[in-house]
């Protein structure tokens, strides 16, 4: 693909240094980037050294122009080259679909299916009964779609994903491959010796814009809904229990744990393997620290780390005490040893 | 739909108080229920304030009268409400089955299939050769079952779970969507710069009555079985390695790794995203803390957290003293300090 | 079947201390074998009661002959024994294909597709277009693999995996069922209140003779690619994030999680639920401890443990300080008022 630089100063709201006529063939990292790439730089440490990418041309800060190449001034440096990148590497459009009306003829629709226009539905998908689609929905193959769910516009399920019945899933909203939408909240009543199964009532509701990683798994609600919401991206084996609310735009990374009836604000971040505890409110812009594990509540804007969970300033003075633990006791045995001196000499 | 009080009293085994002719539509939490539904408050935090809820019936424990409204006395109020729950809420049966057999048309069946009486197999769902089905089976889409599987009665398959080869499934398993049973068990022999692989020849055999999460991984024996006990519930996200033995009716979290050869007892609960050492065992009634890390054995009723485990109290007393470990260091400073003062001081 | 002693020893190039007529029809471990079994013993706890198995054949290492039973003499007695055990249990060969060309009628194949001799696709499996499989590859039932897919000679790939477009597998390589290749890394730009989705450009390569767990997650690359060199072995619900490289022969066990960038030396070996902080760099031969997060880089050869990571030996210590601190904290105190005590009566 071709596209003249000035052509993608105006995708990405930018202004030019020179250049306008230049090609640019692709978009690719500051140290990978060819003479025909343009590639971009947002902090001092590339900015400093600018001249030294081989990239034709560079997406900056507004306002910075020492560069001897053309540059586009924009913003958010990050978000145009992300832009830029998605002009160059399209989403694959799957061509495996035979039919007209975007259905492979070895696909099951239940009854009463109900889509809009330029819908896809891949070999082996499962549409069960009553269900809705939007407006340029993709689902690949040997996805199953439970009865009477409802699925927005441009949505793309990937392969193996299982959404289970009555769950709703908003607009623009990816699912990637082999996770599972609205299994059963682990919800038992101890009975004598055994368990007796609570039936779990409710559904999942996932607003728009929301990514949702490979392999996750993410339970109906025992009454109500679990309500991941508009903008949470969420990372790869992630569990989310039941009846757990994950505000707008929060960040959930890889093998993170949510227990069930947690409520988590907006703009939350959850680093890697975090563990929440059940029936706790992270509030808004909270941080949680890899590993951790937490198990009381944390007000808006805390960042918080270890486990069981603290301040995470405190917690990095904690960290430098532990490594140093066997000092520490070594020097209050010697501490004891001079007491005892003492003890024994004075009167 | 809508049930008489008295037809619930007799369900759940409960005495009624008054109501016999009311007329019940449905079941919700103390907080939820309407006029119309029932409810129940098993705890004096709830049945303090048995007259706010707006339903229209309450189940409670036995002897308990003192109630405005009528009541349903039963012995477990917590067990009796998710059985009306159940009534109210039926689990949902699959209407894509196009077949009087209950075979959809475009499923693979191997050979020498053998199933009982009402059964549905959805489409796409693959049942190798040589496979028994019981009573009442349902296999969700997409499912796979590999050759020699035996699957007893009244069991639920979701949707992309996967069963290989030669593995045993009890009566009354629910196993839940993207579930692996049967994978190989994680074992390799050192061979100088590489490893060779050590056939993994034994099964997965899950008893009676256990319910299985979502994306679970439970490997296959390198000899014999790996066993999942009567009663047994997991979570989603759980991995059991080869040849681990996990005992009647207890209860796995979220997210915990159980290491090879493992043994559990009866009625254990291992908390989320806690992790077992290889050819332990852990006794009977055995409680193990969230994201415990657990290297040695456990004797029965013993609750351990930690990782490494100590004993839950242990622990509890020791997590108050990490936090103040910096303030800790700070006395031993000042301590030696007046100490170097003493010594000084003293002839 | 039945085997030669003689044949055995053959096969695991092995010598015979007679016995060279004996007829062998299975392999068991040293409990649990019968007349007709071998089995082995390496370490002097079983080579020292090797007369008590009722074993009728037994490998040992070289030179040792002190058995009154035949003894197959070798190099590696666990590697012979999988061997061995890889004669009496072959991997099972998948009979559900009804087509001479070895493709169950029941698939989609797509445009341009090649392939080797003797491959096996299971029914509901989708080949996309262009995808290219080597000899005797063997893809399980409802696996997809996407546009542009290289697949190597002798692969598995089991029930329910998907393997996104572009990614490339080596030869003998073993992908365990519901494991995801090639979904997005995690990447996101912040832009105001929400995040831009940075396309994720790159593929996932996985080298010759890698076996890859149950339920796995392995981002493709933001650019470029993620890499799993020769010889690795990953457990069940690993995750590996974009951009990674794990080297040759290292093993990662179950429940790891390995952040974006991060690159990891040959014959490495994480414990399970250890988690790996994004680029970072661990050595050859390094060791993390089960449950670890590591957040720094690790030297060649370091054995790394506790959350966050430090020294194994250190670890040590100050674990067995950890759960004395209680006393610790007691011992401060009474310090504390001995020194009172002192500089109340000095002068």
């Amino acid at each position: 693909m071709e596209i003249l630089l000035s052509r993608i100063g105006e995708v990405v709201e930018g202004k030019l240094s020179g250049g306008y006529d230049n090609i640019i063939c692709g978009a690719a990292p500051f140290d990978m980037a060819t003479q025909d790439d343009i590639t971009f730089a947002d902090t001092a440490k590339f900015l400093k050294k600018i001249d030294k990418t081989d990239a034709g041309a560079v997406i900056v800060p507004k306002n910075f122009t020492r560069s001897s190449k053309p540059v586009v001034m924009v913003e958010n440096p990050r978000v145009a080259f992300a832009k830029v990148l998605a002009i160059f590497y399209p989403p694959a459009k799957p061509e495996y679909l035979n039919s007209p009306a975007g259905i492979s003829s070895n696909t099951y629709i239940g009854k009463n299916f109900l889509c809009g226009k330029d819908i896809s539905i891949a070999p082996f998908a499962v549409i069960q009964n009553n269900v809705t689609l939007g407006d340029h929905v993709i689902i690949h193959p040997n996805v199953v779609v439970g009865d009477n769910v409802v699925i927005g516009n441009d949505v793309k399920i990937y392969p193996n994903v299982t959404i289970l019945e009555r769950c709703r899933i908003g607009n623009r909203v990816i699912i990637h491959a082999g996770t599972v939408i609205g299994s059963d909240g682990f919800g038992f009543a101890p009975d004598g010796e055994s368990y007796f199964k609570i039936p779990q009532t409710g559904i999942v509701q996932i607003d728009d814009d929301v990514e949702i990683g490979a392999n996750n798994t993410i339970d109906r609600a025992t009454f109500g809904k679990t309500r991941i919401c508009r903008g949470v991206k969420t990372d790869n084996l992630v569990h989310i229990a039941h009846n757990v609310t994950v505000g707008e735009n929060s960040v959930i990374v890889a093998q993170v744990g949510i227990s069930g009836s947690v409520t988590i604000g907006k703009h939350a971040i959850l680093a890697g393997q975090a563990g929440i505890a059940g029936h706790i409110t992270l509030g808004d812009n909270v941080t949680i620290g890899p590993q951790a594990g937490v198990a009381a509540s944390v007000q808006n804007g805390q960042v918080m780390s270890g486990s069981p969970e603290m301040p995470h300033r405190l917690w990095l003075r904690v960290q430098r005490i532990i490594y140093k633990l066997p000092e520490l006791k070594k020097n209050l045995s010697e501490i004891e040893k001079r007491l005892n001196m003492i003890e024994g000499r004075t009167p």
